[in-house]
């Protein structure tokens, strides 16, 4: 978004801003006609709701249901629809794996066959420290195929990321996943002629790790889609001129702001944990704190909607150690919705509040997106939330005499 | 906006169309939670906003605080991220001086310096009559320098227009003005070596003139910015098939008016002066009215809640000279928002009423942000704005068939 007049007008000052993404915190309304956010008990969003600015924002377009990926391009204000970057990428680069042009970067699961059939597509979500003995195991068997060299490293839970190396790779493939159990494994197709070899390389890995897997219990195979390889992005302290630091523990959301030029240092996992790593880092060089909650998404995956109120009460009650901070602008809001009635991440704008200096003071009353909605920010693009974020902290010029 | 489809689909009326600029009308809340609108008694504007349609317009895009000019010609149906128009231009314009390709226009203030600092960037805002006496004496004095012909022009208070007229010149320079006081005066640098003679051309210009200046009190040296060369740009009678006519008294909007092809006759500067105006020219061949209200933004600049909330309590009261003549479509809005809270321009999006024969009569209650952020016409950009006006005028054909 304006990139061609954005060098001219970006100007570095002392203030600090704040970017808390709730993942997946939007929803829409259930059996009873409300939301997630509508049902929580959140005073201190609310109070911020009130004295601030609120909206929605359209994470890639109308209709588009995004990943995260493209969901958190946005937020930081990137056109996903121009910046389309792979999940084997960020995956990859969550776990700290150097991706280089030309490599291809793909994401796995570890699954469970059974008489042929694909019967869990994450093997009973196998835990990390299992995830990693297995891995280790293929690693030792697995190295080069053909002329391409073979990485691998593992993920969270039953995830790892592969980064295959070497001339003549392509993203061009078909998935080599099901989507759904019960059905046999697919394998991975090419969708051009160029995409062939990286096509054979594919499904010979996962044939080896078929078998070198064959007495494993529940992992006993494996899905690999999100094939990726890198594009050109600008970074954010190019962009912005922000120095940028993201507090996020899943490898996925790291890799994402690593992307974009942030600092990833790692941290814990709970919300008190994350909001204490943001008190550690505050007097630090940052200007810009990119703050992850990823539980929210995970109970709307899993259709758990009180779960899901759950983890929006608790980041609201740990809200003080951030707003304690005097934050020169804070923005709270989602990287996409996800419904805990869709079970999915869906398309729906997502609710969004920006609290900075000089900020409206709308008539919003709650966090929420049917209030957010009525808002003086209207329902504006994702990438468009920097923009507001950087005017407010006086970080850009005026355009035009 | 919609270049390419326009032509086919303009055609013309005997409709007259108000457009009325309230110059940094908008606002973001103060600390009582108001903004200058909220505050002032407009009964005839609130009427409109009742009965006529209302929203909110981005002026350049999300979070760019426009200068007038882009606010000016978004308002005016151009996107600003398109047509780059320099000050230097619009002052030079304004004062009606004839700037043709290839000509050098650039923006001076008269300003003080005292043992070498800059300590007074607009030499006390000398009256106009001062700064023409002064420019008469600078013009008498330069007129060429090396292949360059000079043309000096006094605008308003401190400030003057010159053209360089002549082979080689570029605007690719930095201003030759420090921005804040209390430091020594800045030259002007090239920005790439085809700028190295403008460069040489401006800062001889500068030593000359405070050479002839050096016993004048205040007004003893000049800051030189703004550089500007003409760009290319659709008439308002191409693009829209209107005659227009511009009742603005400040020369930096007659300016703006004479770029895309508005008659731009002198007139008085009281809202009364300028209302009786529009009354005088109303049955003159003209199809289109720009009318601009300059005080609000002055006051807005000087942090002047009460006296913006006057000028638009002055605007509502005249109003109704403007309505007893029964435009076809009347608009009032502003071309971006100075809120007095920040004394300077910003990117808050400017409330907007439109009132036509076939607008639609939304629920807005009164003429402020905050109630046309509620508005049936929603947030637009700027540039939208004319559209919509002319569709009300019945001056766009269908779209297809």
């Amino acid at each position: 978004m304006y990139d061609e007049v954005l060098p001219k007008l970006v100007v570095k000052n002392s203030t600090k801003l704040v970017m808390l993404v709730i993942d997946g915190v939007g929803g829409t309304t259930n059996e009873n006609g409300v939301t997630e956010l509508e049902v929580a008990n959140t005073p201190n969003m609310d109070a911020l709701a009130k004295s601030g600015a609120c909206g929605l924002h359209r994470p890639v377009g109308y209709g588009l249901t995004p990943g995260s990926g493209p969901g958190h391009l946005g937020l930081f204000g990137y056109n996903p629809l121009k910046y389309d970057v792979g999940r084997g990428i960020l995956e990859a680069l969550g776990v700290d794996m150097t991706v280089n042009p030309g490599d291809l970067a793909v994401r796995g699961n570890f699954a469970t066959m059974e008489d042929g059939l694909i019967t869990d597509r994450r093997a009973g979500r196998i835990r990390t420290e299992h995830c990693k003995q297995l891995v280790e195991k293929l690693s030792s068997r697995i190295s080069r195929l053909e002329s391409i060299d073979i990485d691998i490293k593992a993920g969270r839970d039953y995830r790892f990321a592969v980064v295959f190396r070497g001339p003549e790779l392509s993203n061009m493939l078909t998935e080599a996943d099901p989507q759904i159990v019960g059905v046999p494994p697919v394998i991975a197709k090419p969708l051009n002629i160029r995409a062939e070899k990286s096509a054979r390389i594919i499904n010979e890995f996962i044939k080896m790790v078929t078998d070198i897997l064959k007495d494993e219990k529940p992992a006993n195979t494996v899905l690999i889609r999100g094939y990726a390889q890198i594009s050109q992005i600008l970074l954010t302290h190019d962009k912005f001129g922000l120095r940028a630091v993201s507090i996020a523990s899943y490898p996925m959301y790291r890799g994402l702001a690593k992307l974009v030029g942030m600092d990833t240092p790692l941290c814990g996992e709970t919300v008190e944990e994350e909001f204490e790593q943001v008190r550690k880092l505050w007097n630090e060089d940052y200007d810009f704190f990119f703050i992850h909650i990823k539980k929210t998404d995970s109970y709307g995956e899993d259709g758990n909607f009180a779960g899901k109120v759950g983890v929006i009460e608790e980041v609201d009650r740990e809200l003080p150690k951030i707003l304690d901070l005097k934050p020169d602008v804070i923005t709270i809001t989602g990287d996409h919705s996800t419904p805990a009635v869709m079970k999915s991440h869906s398309w729906h704008p997502v609710p969004l509040v920006i609290k900075g200096r000089y900020t409206f003071a709308d008539d919003t009353q709650k966090f929420s997106e049917r209030e957010c909605a009525k808002g003086i920010v209207g329902q504006i693009p994702a990438e468009a939330i920097m923009m507001i974020m950087m005017a407010d902290a006086g970080r850009l010029l005026k355009y035009g005499a």
